[in-house]
């Protein structure tokens, strides 16, 4: 078989991801290390890292924190048109959520999030910045910006579980209406940093802003999760 | 002001990105050569090359085949749950949609297609690739696969414009259900090369299967796209 049109790393990605498959590695399990998996493939450092890169980009590994390569877990699975929250999204595919804290604070409406929220500007706002995990890896940070009117205290709760939760049993509040967007877009700054990626990583933005049954600004979310770690699956029925 | 612990880099991105927003270039303006650039922010090419790299990663703006940087067009908004099609799509947001058809042949239903859509391994099967453009910039490779049963002849027809107007008009065929995943994945192989991008570029892959209102197979599809084209915006109404 004519092979010499492949480049060199394409095949090392092929024999490499087929011989993985053979082992039957499982979710975040850790693959060997450069040096042997060149020795096992006869091929250089250079053409395996490519190699790994290739099959980074495809999101069936990871690489964290220097500390090697892993098989990328299952994606997550959203669906914004219902969009449950990612505790209860993470707690019903059988997998373990986890949320730190980073701040939390009253601040005053800054004037892009005045523009989208109807808010005064200047006005006492709650953003909070949670990192959250599936079955331990950090899959993304989320600035929550709460309208403080209807949950005076808000800031005293344990927010390391679900926001909404706490707003429906503590408060009494219901969304109503929610505007979500989600796009690509590589992670840079404190987020990166937070998420253990190299600024300019891949990464997928979403956005979500909420208003009460009587069109009243309740919330507005931005996340910043990694690039492999969150799928968006919708079923349509034209019945 | 205290400077020194922001990186050269993404100081020369914030000067560069106010100064083009000053310029008031539009959509697909071209921005000056880099060395051109270069010399007004008073810098190396290095620089200027990874302040540039920064704005693209954050999607403001794109390299087109090495001619140059230009503004990014605002993205395309899409609406998985009502899933109205490309040309439409482009259309109803006042830009021009445009497709090419790269190939249409008849195949047979590989493995990997006959458990995800129900057809028999073999079984001829339609397979269409196109590439489709909103106003002249390439977004995005689509491969689709199509039951020929309902649909005797549809390779004959002019596949430029939009393949479920055709499904629609000429025979009489109608989605029933849809199921579709949206999530980022690299652009590889001859997707990237279609869209004239950088095998590894960030890209968003999509792809759509389509039950007809008795649950018969009618169509799947995988959409490649540039990472910068599209939004998925979602409207959820709980009241």
């Amino acid at each position: 078989m004519q092979r010499s049109d492949i480049p060199v790393y394409v095949q090392v990605r092929n024999q490499l991801w087929q011989w993985v498959q053979k082992q039957q590695l499982g979710s975040q399990e850790r693959l060997p290390a450069e040096r042997e998996l060149a020795a096992r493939f006869n091929t250089t450092r250079v053409t395996v890292r490519q190699a790994l890169g290739q099959l980074e980009a495809e999101g069936v590994i990871f690489r964290s924190n220097r500390r090697g390569w892993y098989i990328t877990p299952q994606r997550l699975i959203y669906d914004p048109s219902v969009d449950i929250g990612f505790y209860k999204t993470v707690i019903e595919q059988g997998l373990t959520p986890r949320t730190e804290t980073l701040s939390k604070r009253l601040i005053e409406t800054p004037n892009w999030l005045a523009d989208i929220s109807g808010m005064e500007k200047g006005a006492p706002i709650y953003h909070i910045v949670r990192r959250r995990s599936v079955d331990l890896r950090c899959v993304v940070v989320e600035h929550n910006y709460i309208n403080p009117l209807g949950c005076p205290g808000l800031l005293d709760q344990d927010m390391d579980l679900s926001i909404w939760k706490l707003l429906r049993e503590q408060y009494d509040l219901l969304p109503g209406q929610r505007n979500i967007e989600i796009f690509p877009q590589a992670l840079t700054g404190v987020e990166a940093e937070a998420l253990g990626v190299n600024s300019g990583s891949a990464g997928l933005y979403m956005q979500r802003l909420t208003l009460d049954k009587s069109g009243t600004f309740l919330e507005y979310d931005r996340e910043y999760w990694i690039h492999d770690a969150l799928k968006v699956a919708v079923q349509v029925n034209n019945n």
